[in-house]
Protein backbone atom coordinates (compact mmCIF):
# COMPACT_ATOMS: atom_id res chain seq x y z
CA UNK A 1 0.00 0.00 0.00
CA UNK A 2 1.29 3.43 -1.06
CA UNK A 3 2.41 5.98 1.52
CA UNK A 4 0.33 9.48 1.02
CA UNK A 5 2.23 12.64 2.04
CA UNK A 6 -0.19 16.16 1.89
CA UNK A 7 1.15 19.35 2.26
CA UNK A 8 -0.99 21.82 3.71
CA UNK A 9 -3.27 20.53 6.60
CA UNK A 10 -6.84 22.78 5.73
CA UNK A 11 -10.21 21.36 5.16
CA UNK A 12 -9.09 19.85 1.94
CA UNK A 13 -5.59 18.18 3.09
CA UNK A 14 -7.02 17.34 6.51
CA UNK A 15 -10.32 15.56 5.19
CA UNK A 16 -8.03 14.19 2.08
CA UNK A 17 -6.53 12.56 5.06
CA UNK A 18 -9.17 11.41 7.25
CA UNK A 19 -10.51 9.38 4.52
CA UNK A 20 -7.32 7.90 3.36
CA UNK A 21 -6.20 6.41 6.41
CA UNK A 22 -9.23 5.14 7.37
CA UNK A 23 -8.97 3.11 4.35
CA UNK A 24 -5.90 2.07 5.76
CA UNK A 25 -3.04 4.32 3.96
CA UNK A 26 -0.58 5.63 5.96
CA UNK A 27 -0.34 9.27 6.29
CA UNK A 28 2.45 12.09 6.20
CA UNK A 29 1.24 15.71 6.77
CA UNK A 30 2.93 18.51 6.59
CA UNK A 31 2.21 22.38 7.59
CA UNK A 32 4.03 25.34 8.04
CA UNK A 33 2.87 25.90 11.39
CA UNK A 34 3.35 23.27 14.44
CA UNK A 35 0.20 23.75 16.16
CA UNK A 36 -1.85 22.36 12.91
CA UNK A 37 0.90 19.64 12.78
CA UNK A 38 0.00 18.38 16.60
CA UNK A 39 -3.79 19.30 15.45
CA UNK A 40 -3.93 17.12 12.64
CA UNK A 41 -2.20 14.11 14.75
CA UNK A 42 -4.83 14.61 17.87
CA UNK A 43 -8.00 14.63 15.03
CA UNK A 44 -6.44 11.47 13.25
CA UNK A 45 -5.82 12.81 10.33
CA UNK A 46 -2.34 12.20 9.61
CA UNK A 47 -0.30 9.57 11.39
CA UNK A 48 3.12 11.54 11.42
CA UNK A 49 3.24 15.16 10.58
CA UNK A 50 6.04 17.87 10.39
CA UNK A 51 7.10 21.29 9.57
CA UNK A 52 9.51 19.80 7.39
CA UNK A 53 9.25 19.02 3.81
CA UNK A 54 11.95 15.89 4.71
CA UNK A 55 9.01 14.25 6.41
CA UNK A 56 7.42 13.22 2.74
CA UNK A 57 10.75 11.31 1.59
CA UNK A 58 9.18 7.79 1.96
CA UNK A 59 6.30 9.21 0.26
CA UNK A 60 5.13 7.48 -3.12
CA UNK A 61 1.76 9.98 -3.99
CA UNK A 62 2.16 13.40 -2.58
CA UNK A 63 -0.91 15.90 -2.79
CA UNK A 64 -0.63 19.97 -2.49
CA UNK A 65 -2.96 21.54 -0.67
CA UNK A 66 -1.59 24.73 -0.36
CA UNK A 67 -3.61 27.76 -1.40
CA UNK A 68 -2.98 28.22 -5.34
CA UNK A 69 -0.46 30.50 -5.01
CA UNK A 70 1.68 28.16 -3.17
CA UNK A 71 1.35 25.20 -5.19
CA UNK A 72 4.40 25.64 -7.58
CA UNK A 73 6.84 27.52 -4.34
CA UNK A 74 5.93 24.22 -2.76
CA UNK A 75 6.45 22.14 -5.16
CA UNK A 76 9.67 23.84 -5.58
CA UNK A 77 11.15 23.04 -2.29
CA UNK A 78 9.75 19.96 -2.25
CA UNK A 79 12.58 18.25 -5.43
CA UNK A 80 15.23 17.40 -2.58
CA UNK A 81 13.32 15.28 -0.75
CA UNK A 82 11.27 13.44 -3.36
CA UNK A 83 11.64 9.37 -3.95
CA UNK A 84 12.51 9.65 -7.98
CA UNK A 85 9.24 7.46 -8.61
CA UNK A 86 6.97 9.82 -6.39
CA UNK A 87 3.86 10.86 -7.63
CA UNK A 88 2.48 14.88 -6.90
CA UNK A 89 -0.93 15.63 -7.83
CA UNK A 90 -2.94 19.19 -6.45
CA UNK A 91 -5.88 20.01 -5.04
CA UNK A 92 -5.74 24.01 -7.03
CA UNK A 93 -9.32 25.47 -8.20
CA UNK A 94 -7.42 26.59 -11.53
CA UNK A 95 -5.32 24.60 -13.84
CA UNK A 96 -3.67 25.98 -16.72
CA UNK A 97 -0.83 27.88 -14.27
CA UNK A 98 -0.40 25.13 -12.36
CA UNK A 99 -0.23 22.40 -14.78
CA UNK A 100 1.91 23.77 -16.92
CA UNK A 101 4.93 25.08 -14.51
CA UNK A 102 4.60 21.85 -12.89
CA UNK A 103 4.96 19.14 -15.21
CA UNK A 104 8.24 20.99 -16.32
CA UNK A 105 9.75 21.22 -12.44
CA UNK A 106 8.28 17.29 -12.14
CA UNK A 107 6.88 15.45 -15.07
CA UNK A 108 5.33 12.84 -12.84
CA UNK A 109 2.64 15.75 -11.77
CA UNK A 110 -0.94 15.16 -11.99
CA UNK A 111 -3.16 18.24 -12.37
CA UNK A 112 -6.34 17.28 -10.06
CA UNK A 113 -9.18 19.80 -8.26
CA UNK A 114 -11.69 17.89 -6.23
CA UNK A 115 -14.56 20.24 -6.12
CA UNK A 116 -15.54 20.08 -2.23
CA UNK A 117 -15.66 22.41 -0.02
CA UNK A 118 -17.22 24.55 2.97
CA UNK A 119 -18.05 28.33 3.74
CA UNK A 120 -15.46 27.37 6.41
CA UNK A 121 -12.29 26.58 6.01
CA UNK A 122 -9.33 24.62 8.21
CA UNK A 123 -8.50 20.97 10.00
CA UNK A 124 -11.01 21.56 12.42
CA UNK A 125 -13.86 21.43 10.19
CA UNK A 126 -12.01 18.57 7.93
CA UNK A 127 -14.53 15.36 7.86
CA UNK A 128 -14.80 12.14 6.40
CA UNK A 129 -16.86 11.60 2.60
CA UNK A 130 -15.85 15.37 1.76
CA UNK A 131 -15.37 14.30 -1.51
CA UNK A 132 -18.44 11.88 -1.92
CA UNK A 133 -20.55 12.34 -5.19
CA UNK A 134 -18.63 15.21 -5.75
CA UNK A 135 -16.68 15.94 -9.33
CA UNK A 136 -13.22 15.05 -9.37
CA UNK A 137 -11.25 16.41 -12.32
CA UNK A 138 -8.13 15.57 -13.43
CA UNK A 139 -6.29 17.23 -15.79
CA UNK A 140 -3.15 14.94 -17.03
CA UNK A 141 -1.34 16.21 -20.22
CA UNK A 142 -0.18 14.57 -23.30
CA UNK A 143 3.47 13.47 -20.96
CA UNK A 144 2.10 12.70 -18.08
CA UNK A 145 2.95 9.10 -17.18
CA UNK A 146 -0.32 6.81 -17.58
CA UNK A 147 0.44 5.24 -14.46
CA UNK A 148 0.33 7.82 -12.22
CA UNK A 149 -2.59 9.35 -13.81
CA UNK A 150 -4.58 5.90 -13.42
CA UNK A 151 -3.17 5.62 -9.59
CA UNK A 152 -4.38 9.58 -9.06
CA UNK A 153 -7.67 8.24 -10.57
CA UNK A 154 -7.67 5.09 -8.43
CA UNK A 155 -7.49 7.45 -4.66
CA UNK A 156 -9.77 9.98 -6.26
CA UNK A 157 -12.71 7.01 -7.03
CA UNK A 158 -11.95 5.51 -3.07
CA UNK A 159 -12.85 8.79 -2.25
CA UNK A 160 -15.82 7.96 -4.03
CA UNK A 161 -15.50 10.91 -6.26
CA UNK A 162 -17.37 11.64 -9.75
CA UNK A 163 -14.09 11.84 -12.04
CA UNK A 164 -14.01 13.78 -14.82
CA UNK A 165 -10.78 14.08 -17.51
CA UNK A 166 -10.19 17.39 -19.42
CA UNK A 167 -7.54 19.78 -20.26
CA UNK A 168 -6.39 22.21 -18.70
CA UNK A 169 -8.17 24.65 -20.38
CA UNK A 170 -11.94 22.96 -20.66
CA UNK A 171 -11.25 23.00 -16.62
CA UNK A 172 -10.39 26.40 -16.10
CA UNK A 173 -13.00 27.62 -18.71
CA UNK A 174 -15.97 25.59 -17.11
CA UNK A 175 -15.14 26.70 -14.11
CA UNK A 176 -14.90 30.26 -14.37
CA UNK A 177 -18.92 29.84 -15.37
CA UNK A 178 -20.10 28.02 -12.43
CA UNK A 179 -17.77 28.63 -10.04
CA UNK A 180 -15.90 31.73 -10.74
CA UNK A 181 -18.37 33.97 -12.41
CA UNK A 182 -20.74 33.29 -9.44
CA UNK A 183 -18.84 34.97 -7.19
CA UNK A 184 -18.15 38.22 -8.85
CA UNK A 185 -21.88 38.41 -10.38
CA UNK A 186 -22.94 37.59 -6.26
CA UNK A 187 -20.43 40.06 -4.76
CA UNK A 188 -21.62 43.12 -7.51
CA UNK A 189 -24.96 42.07 -6.30
CA UNK A 190 -23.88 43.40 -2.97
CA UNK A 191 -22.03 45.99 -3.71
CA UNK A 192 -25.26 47.61 -5.90
CA UNK A 193 -27.73 47.11 -3.21
CA UNK A 194 -25.05 49.44 -1.13
CA UNK A 195 -24.56 51.90 -3.51
CA UNK A 196 -28.31 52.94 -2.87
CA UNK A 197 -27.44 56.54 -1.60
CA UNK A 198 -30.45 56.88 0.34
CA UNK A 199 -29.96 55.40 3.73
CA UNK A 200 -33.50 54.62 4.93
CA UNK A 201 -33.91 52.52 1.54
CA UNK A 202 -30.91 50.57 2.27
CA UNK A 203 -31.94 49.86 6.02
CA UNK A 204 -35.54 49.18 4.80
CA UNK A 205 -33.95 46.77 1.73
CA UNK A 206 -31.38 45.00 4.97
CA UNK A 207 -35.05 44.57 7.19
CA UNK A 208 -36.91 43.04 3.83
CA UNK A 209 -33.63 40.72 2.30
CA UNK A 210 -35.24 37.08 2.58
CA UNK A 211 -33.69 33.75 0.63
CA UNK A 212 -33.48 35.24 -2.54
CA UNK A 213 -31.20 37.72 -1.70
CA UNK A 214 -29.53 35.02 0.77
CA UNK A 215 -28.95 32.72 -1.93
CA UNK A 216 -28.05 35.00 -4.60
CA UNK A 217 -25.57 36.71 -2.51
CA UNK A 218 -24.29 33.89 -0.76
CA UNK A 219 -20.71 33.30 -2.79
CA UNK A 220 -20.14 37.10 -2.95
CA UNK A 221 -20.00 37.13 0.95
CA UNK A 222 -17.34 34.20 0.46
CA UNK A 223 -14.19 34.29 1.55
CA UNK A 224 -12.03 37.68 -0.51
CA UNK A 225 -8.53 36.00 -0.64
CA UNK A 226 -10.33 32.89 -2.60
CA UNK A 227 -11.91 35.60 -4.92
CA UNK A 228 -8.46 37.45 -5.61
CA UNK A 229 -7.12 34.05 -6.33
CA UNK A 230 -9.83 32.64 -8.67
CA UNK A 231 -9.18 36.43 -10.29
CA UNK A 232 -5.87 36.28 -10.39
CA UNK A 233 -5.04 33.08 -11.14
CA UNK A 234 -7.94 32.13 -14.05
CA UNK A 235 -8.06 36.12 -14.82
CA UNK A 236 -8.57 35.64 -18.76
CA UNK A 237 -11.36 33.07 -17.99
CA UNK A 238 -12.70 35.26 -15.50
CA UNK A 239 -12.48 38.43 -17.83
CA UNK A 240 -14.59 36.13 -20.52
CA UNK A 241 -17.09 35.42 -18.86
CA UNK A 242 -17.59 38.60 -16.79
CA UNK A 243 -18.23 40.58 -20.42
CA UNK A 244 -20.59 37.56 -21.19
CA UNK A 245 -22.70 38.34 -18.09
CA UNK A 246 -22.47 41.63 -18.56
CA UNK A 247 -23.75 41.36 -22.44
CA UNK A 248 -26.65 39.59 -20.99
CA UNK A 249 -27.53 41.97 -18.10
CA UNK A 250 -27.57 44.47 -21.22
CA UNK A 251 -29.76 42.11 -22.89
CA UNK A 252 -32.88 42.30 -19.73
CA UNK A 253 -31.64 46.11 -19.43
CA UNK A 254 -32.90 46.65 -22.90
CA UNK A 255 -36.34 44.15 -22.74
CA UNK A 256 -37.19 46.39 -20.08
CA UNK A 257 -36.31 49.90 -20.40
CA UNK A 258 -38.18 48.57 -24.75
CA UNK A 259 -40.85 46.83 -22.91
CA UNK A 260 -40.53 43.94 -24.84
CA UNK A 261 -42.17 41.38 -22.30
CA UNK A 262 -42.85 38.93 -23.98
CA UNK A 263 -39.27 38.69 -25.26
CA UNK A 264 -38.31 39.25 -20.96
CA UNK A 265 -40.86 36.68 -20.36
CA UNK A 266 -39.29 34.11 -23.05
CA UNK A 267 -35.95 34.55 -21.91
CA UNK A 268 -36.89 33.89 -18.36
CA UNK A 269 -38.64 30.69 -19.47
CA UNK A 270 -35.08 29.86 -21.13
CA UNK A 271 -33.14 30.41 -18.11
CA UNK A 272 -35.84 28.10 -16.09
CA UNK A 273 -35.30 25.31 -18.48
CA UNK A 274 -31.44 25.53 -18.88
CA UNK A 275 -30.88 26.09 -15.04
CA UNK A 276 -32.20 22.25 -15.52
CA UNK A 277 -29.28 21.27 -17.32
CA UNK A 278 -27.02 22.19 -14.57
CA UNK A 279 -28.61 20.97 -11.72
CA UNK A 280 -30.52 17.39 -13.21
CA UNK A 281 -30.64 16.23 -9.79
CA UNK A 282 -32.12 18.92 -7.51
CA UNK A 283 -35.87 18.63 -6.71
CA UNK B 1 -65.40 39.43 15.09
CA UNK B 2 -64.63 40.10 11.35
CA UNK B 3 -65.80 38.51 8.40
CA UNK B 4 -62.83 38.27 5.93
CA UNK B 5 -63.03 37.67 2.39
CA UNK B 6 -60.10 36.57 -0.21
CA UNK B 7 -60.06 37.23 -3.75
CA UNK B 8 -57.46 35.12 -5.39
CA UNK B 9 -57.16 31.38 -3.53
CA UNK B 10 -53.24 30.44 -4.40
CA UNK B 11 -50.37 30.08 -2.13
CA UNK B 12 -50.80 33.49 -0.45
CA UNK B 13 -54.47 33.66 -0.11
CA UNK B 14 -55.03 29.99 1.08
CA UNK B 15 -52.37 30.38 4.08
CA UNK B 16 -54.03 34.05 5.35
CA UNK B 17 -56.71 31.91 5.02
CA UNK B 18 -56.11 28.95 6.82
CA UNK B 19 -54.43 31.16 9.78
CA UNK B 20 -57.40 33.51 10.00
CA UNK B 21 -59.49 30.55 10.10
CA UNK B 22 -57.60 28.75 12.86
CA UNK B 23 -58.33 32.15 14.78
CA UNK B 24 -62.07 31.95 14.95
CA UNK B 25 -62.85 34.71 12.19
CA UNK B 26 -65.28 33.43 9.27
CA UNK B 27 -63.58 33.48 6.05
CA UNK B 28 -65.23 33.98 2.64
CA UNK B 29 -63.43 33.18 -0.80
CA UNK B 30 -63.70 34.17 -4.05
CA UNK B 31 -61.46 32.07 -7.00
CA UNK B 32 -62.56 32.05 -10.76
CA UNK B 33 -62.29 28.48 -11.01
CA UNK B 34 -65.25 26.11 -9.33
CA UNK B 35 -62.85 23.55 -8.65
CA UNK B 36 -60.15 25.64 -6.58
CA UNK B 37 -63.40 26.88 -4.65
CA UNK B 38 -64.23 23.23 -3.90
CA UNK B 39 -60.66 22.91 -2.94
CA UNK B 40 -60.73 25.67 -0.64
CA UNK B 41 -63.34 24.33 1.29
CA UNK B 42 -62.30 20.70 1.50
CA UNK B 43 -58.50 21.99 2.46
CA UNK B 44 -60.27 24.25 5.04
CA UNK B 45 -58.86 27.48 4.28
CA UNK B 46 -62.45 29.46 3.61
CA UNK B 47 -65.81 28.93 5.49
CA UNK B 48 -67.82 29.33 1.58
CA UNK B 49 -65.83 29.81 -1.57
CA UNK B 50 -68.11 31.16 -4.58
CA UNK B 51 -66.51 32.53 -8.09
CA UNK B 52 -68.86 35.09 -7.82
CA UNK B 53 -67.74 38.07 -5.62
CA UNK B 54 -71.40 38.67 -4.72
CA UNK B 55 -70.59 36.45 -1.85
CA UNK B 56 -68.23 39.17 -0.32
CA UNK B 57 -70.98 41.77 0.60
CA UNK B 58 -71.08 41.10 4.40
CA UNK B 59 -67.29 41.02 4.58
CA UNK B 60 -65.67 43.41 6.86
CA UNK B 61 -62.35 42.82 5.23
CA UNK B 62 -61.26 41.50 1.28
CA UNK B 63 -57.58 40.59 1.08
CA UNK B 64 -57.02 40.87 -2.75
CA UNK B 65 -54.37 37.86 -3.72
CA UNK B 66 -54.41 37.61 -7.20
CA UNK B 67 -51.60 37.95 -9.68
CA UNK B 68 -50.59 41.99 -9.67
CA UNK B 69 -52.24 42.41 -13.15
CA UNK B 70 -55.67 41.71 -11.95
CA UNK B 71 -55.79 43.53 -8.68
CA UNK B 72 -57.09 46.82 -9.89
CA UNK B 73 -59.47 44.78 -12.33
CA UNK B 74 -60.19 42.29 -9.52
CA UNK B 75 -60.79 45.51 -7.17
CA UNK B 76 -62.64 47.42 -9.74
CA UNK B 77 -65.44 44.71 -10.09
CA UNK B 78 -65.59 44.29 -6.27
CA UNK B 79 -66.90 48.02 -6.19
CA UNK B 80 -70.67 47.03 -6.28
CA UNK B 81 -70.91 44.47 -3.81
CA UNK B 82 -68.73 45.84 -0.85
CA UNK B 83 -70.35 47.43 2.29
CA UNK B 84 -69.97 50.83 2.68
CA UNK B 85 -67.34 50.51 5.55
CA UNK B 86 -65.43 47.20 3.76
CA UNK B 87 -61.67 47.61 4.32
CA UNK B 88 -59.95 46.29 0.91
CA UNK B 89 -55.66 45.20 1.12
CA UNK B 90 -53.77 43.76 -1.37
CA UNK B 91 -50.70 41.39 -1.18
CA UNK B 92 -48.95 42.49 -4.64
CA UNK B 93 -45.39 42.49 -4.30
CA UNK B 94 -45.35 45.93 -6.60
CA UNK B 95 -46.73 48.70 -4.27
CA UNK B 96 -46.86 52.39 -6.20
CA UNK B 97 -48.98 51.74 -9.20
CA UNK B 98 -51.24 49.68 -7.02
CA UNK B 99 -51.90 51.94 -4.29
CA UNK B 100 -52.48 55.07 -6.18
CA UNK B 101 -54.88 53.79 -8.66
CA UNK B 102 -56.41 51.84 -5.76
CA UNK B 103 -56.68 54.44 -3.10
CA UNK B 104 -58.77 56.40 -5.56
CA UNK B 105 -61.19 53.99 -6.62
CA UNK B 106 -61.32 53.07 -2.65
CA UNK B 107 -60.30 55.22 -0.01
CA UNK B 108 -60.54 52.32 2.46
CA UNK B 109 -57.41 50.88 0.34
CA UNK B 110 -54.35 49.72 2.25
CA UNK B 111 -51.45 48.69 0.46
CA UNK B 112 -49.71 45.65 1.82
CA UNK B 113 -46.83 43.28 0.84
CA UNK B 114 -46.31 40.21 3.02
CA UNK B 115 -43.16 39.04 2.31
CA UNK B 116 -43.62 35.03 1.85
CA UNK B 117 -43.15 32.63 -0.62
CA UNK B 118 -41.92 29.27 -1.88
CA UNK B 119 -40.99 28.13 -5.34
CA UNK B 120 -44.18 26.44 -6.09
CA UNK B 121 -47.42 27.78 -6.08
CA UNK B 122 -51.56 27.37 -5.16
CA UNK B 123 -53.56 26.67 -2.67
CA UNK B 124 -52.51 22.77 -2.60
CA UNK B 125 -49.37 24.31 -0.72
CA UNK B 126 -50.66 26.99 1.29
CA UNK B 127 -50.00 26.58 5.16
CA UNK B 128 -50.59 27.61 8.70
CA UNK B 129 -47.85 30.14 9.83
CA UNK B 130 -46.75 30.84 6.48
CA UNK B 131 -45.92 34.75 7.22
CA UNK B 132 -44.66 34.04 10.92
CA UNK B 133 -41.55 35.80 11.42
CA UNK B 134 -41.53 36.95 7.68
CA UNK B 135 -41.61 40.80 6.91
CA UNK B 136 -45.05 42.59 6.11
CA UNK B 137 -45.16 45.60 4.83
CA UNK B 138 -48.00 48.23 4.78
CA UNK B 139 -47.82 51.37 2.55
CA UNK B 140 -50.79 53.56 3.48
CA UNK B 141 -50.90 57.11 2.22
CA UNK B 142 -51.71 60.52 3.78
CA UNK B 143 -55.69 59.87 3.18
CA UNK B 144 -56.33 56.41 4.52
CA UNK B 145 -58.08 56.02 7.25
CA UNK B 146 -55.81 55.20 10.21
CA UNK B 147 -58.53 53.10 11.84
CA UNK B 148 -58.48 50.66 9.04
CA UNK B 149 -54.67 51.14 8.93
CA UNK B 150 -54.57 49.44 12.31
CA UNK B 151 -57.03 46.97 11.39
CA UNK B 152 -54.89 45.79 8.64
CA UNK B 153 -51.88 45.81 10.96
CA UNK B 154 -53.40 43.74 13.70
CA UNK B 155 -53.92 40.89 11.67
CA UNK B 156 -50.65 41.04 9.92
CA UNK B 157 -49.55 40.63 13.43
CA UNK B 158 -51.96 37.75 14.02
CA UNK B 159 -50.05 36.46 11.54
CA UNK B 160 -47.33 36.77 13.28
CA UNK B 161 -45.15 38.80 10.91
CA UNK B 162 -42.64 41.66 11.07
CA UNK B 163 -44.76 44.51 10.00
CA UNK B 164 -42.97 47.60 8.58
CA UNK B 165 -44.58 50.57 7.48
CA UNK B 166 -43.16 52.97 4.79
CA UNK B 167 -44.25 55.07 1.58
CA UNK B 168 -45.21 52.87 -1.74
CA UNK B 169 -42.05 54.32 -3.33
CA UNK B 170 -39.32 52.91 -0.60
CA UNK B 171 -41.08 49.70 -0.71
CA UNK B 172 -40.49 49.45 -4.78
CA UNK B 173 -36.77 50.80 -4.40
CA UNK B 174 -35.90 48.49 -1.50
CA UNK B 175 -37.35 45.24 -3.30
CA UNK B 176 -36.10 46.00 -6.12
CA UNK B 177 -32.45 45.98 -4.58
CA UNK B 178 -32.97 43.06 -2.62
CA UNK B 179 -35.85 41.01 -4.42
CA UNK B 180 -35.85 41.92 -8.54
CA UNK B 181 -32.58 42.43 -8.77
CA UNK B 182 -31.52 39.26 -7.82
CA UNK B 183 -33.74 37.56 -10.01
CA UNK B 184 -32.33 39.60 -13.26
CA UNK B 185 -28.69 38.88 -12.07
CA UNK B 186 -29.25 35.22 -11.40
CA UNK B 187 -30.87 34.61 -14.62
CA UNK B 188 -28.19 36.61 -16.63
CA UNK B 189 -25.96 34.18 -14.58
CA UNK B 190 -27.66 31.13 -15.95
CA UNK B 191 -28.06 32.74 -19.97
CA UNK B 192 -24.38 33.44 -20.06
CA UNK B 193 -23.12 30.02 -19.07
CA UNK B 194 -25.46 29.11 -21.76
CA UNK B 195 -23.73 31.85 -24.43
CA UNK B 196 -20.73 29.21 -24.22
CA UNK B 197 -20.06 28.21 -28.19
CA UNK B 198 -18.14 25.32 -27.11
CA UNK B 199 -20.74 22.26 -26.26
CA UNK B 200 -17.72 20.51 -24.52
CA UNK B 201 -17.34 23.40 -21.96
CA UNK B 202 -20.95 23.66 -21.50
CA UNK B 203 -21.62 19.81 -20.55
CA UNK B 204 -18.18 19.89 -18.27
CA UNK B 205 -19.83 22.91 -16.84
CA UNK B 206 -22.91 21.54 -16.10
CA UNK B 207 -21.34 18.33 -14.60
CA UNK B 208 -19.15 20.78 -12.47
CA UNK B 209 -21.90 22.47 -11.44
CA UNK B 210 -22.13 22.68 -7.54
CA UNK B 211 -24.06 24.52 -4.27
CA UNK B 212 -22.08 27.73 -5.94
CA UNK B 213 -23.87 28.03 -9.02
CA UNK B 214 -27.02 25.73 -7.35
CA UNK B 215 -27.91 29.34 -5.08
CA UNK B 216 -26.91 31.83 -7.28
CA UNK B 217 -28.78 30.73 -10.18
CA UNK B 218 -31.97 29.62 -7.94
CA UNK B 219 -34.13 32.70 -8.33
CA UNK B 220 -33.06 32.94 -12.47
CA UNK B 221 -34.56 29.89 -12.81
CA UNK B 222 -38.21 30.76 -10.62
CA UNK B 223 -41.39 31.61 -12.61
CA UNK B 224 -40.96 33.61 -15.45
CA UNK B 225 -44.38 34.94 -15.54
CA UNK B 226 -43.54 36.48 -11.91
CA UNK B 227 -40.35 37.58 -13.29
CA UNK B 228 -41.93 39.64 -16.08
CA UNK B 229 -44.99 41.04 -13.49
CA UNK B 230 -41.62 42.77 -11.44
CA UNK B 231 -40.25 43.92 -14.26
CA UNK B 232 -43.76 45.55 -15.61
CA UNK B 233 -45.07 46.87 -12.80
CA UNK B 234 -41.71 47.74 -11.43
CA UNK B 235 -39.81 49.21 -14.24
CA UNK B 236 -38.17 52.11 -13.34
CA UNK B 237 -36.48 50.86 -10.02
CA UNK B 238 -36.03 47.70 -11.44
CA UNK B 239 -34.50 49.78 -14.17
CA UNK B 240 -32.22 51.97 -11.75
CA UNK B 241 -31.28 48.90 -9.69
CA UNK B 242 -29.62 46.99 -13.30
CA UNK B 243 -27.56 50.01 -14.07
CA UNK B 244 -25.80 50.26 -10.64
CA UNK B 245 -25.36 46.52 -10.94
CA UNK B 246 -23.63 46.81 -14.37
CA UNK B 247 -21.68 49.57 -12.66
CA UNK B 248 -20.50 47.25 -10.38
CA UNK B 249 -19.66 44.43 -12.68
CA UNK B 250 -17.68 46.98 -14.73
CA UNK B 251 -15.98 47.85 -11.49
CA UNK B 252 -14.49 44.34 -11.24
CA UNK B 253 -14.02 43.97 -14.96
CA UNK B 254 -11.62 47.03 -14.90
CA UNK B 255 -10.22 46.01 -11.70
CA UNK B 256 -9.22 42.16 -12.77
CA UNK B 257 -8.08 43.65 -16.10
CA UNK B 258 -5.63 46.39 -14.90
CA UNK B 259 -4.51 43.61 -12.51
CA UNK B 260 -5.49 45.31 -9.09
CA UNK B 261 -5.63 42.85 -6.91
CA UNK B 262 -5.51 44.99 -3.77
CA UNK B 263 -8.92 46.57 -4.72
CA UNK B 264 -10.33 43.75 -5.66
CA UNK B 265 -9.73 42.04 -2.40
CA UNK B 266 -10.13 45.13 -0.90
CA UNK B 267 -14.14 45.03 -2.58
CA UNK B 268 -14.74 41.27 -1.95
CA UNK B 269 -13.67 42.24 1.83
CA UNK B 270 -16.37 44.94 1.89
CA UNK B 271 -19.08 42.70 0.02
CA UNK B 272 -18.45 40.04 2.66
CA UNK B 273 -19.10 42.18 5.84
CA UNK B 274 -21.75 44.10 4.02
CA UNK B 275 -23.59 41.10 3.34
CA UNK B 276 -24.09 40.72 6.94
CA UNK B 277 -26.23 43.65 7.46
CA UNK B 278 -28.66 42.22 5.06
CA UNK B 279 -28.38 38.61 6.97
CA UNK B 280 -27.92 39.71 10.96
CA UNK B 281 -29.45 36.09 11.40
CA UNK B 282 -27.85 33.80 9.44
CA UNK B 283 -25.17 32.01 11.58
Amino acid sequence: MMNIGIVGLGLIGGSVGLDLRTLGYRIFGVSRREQTCQKAIALGVVDEASPELSLLSTADLIFICTPICDIIPTLEKLIPFLSPSAILTDVGSVKIPIVEEASQIWPNFVGGHPMAGKTESGIEIAQLGLFEDRPYVLTPNENTPLESVKKVEAIARLLKSQVYFCEPYEHDRAVAWVSHLPVMASASLIAACMSESNLAIVKLAQELASSGFQDTSRVGGGNPELGRMMAEYNRLEILRSLHSFRDEIDKFIQHIEQKNWQSLEQKLKHTQQNRKLFLPHEN
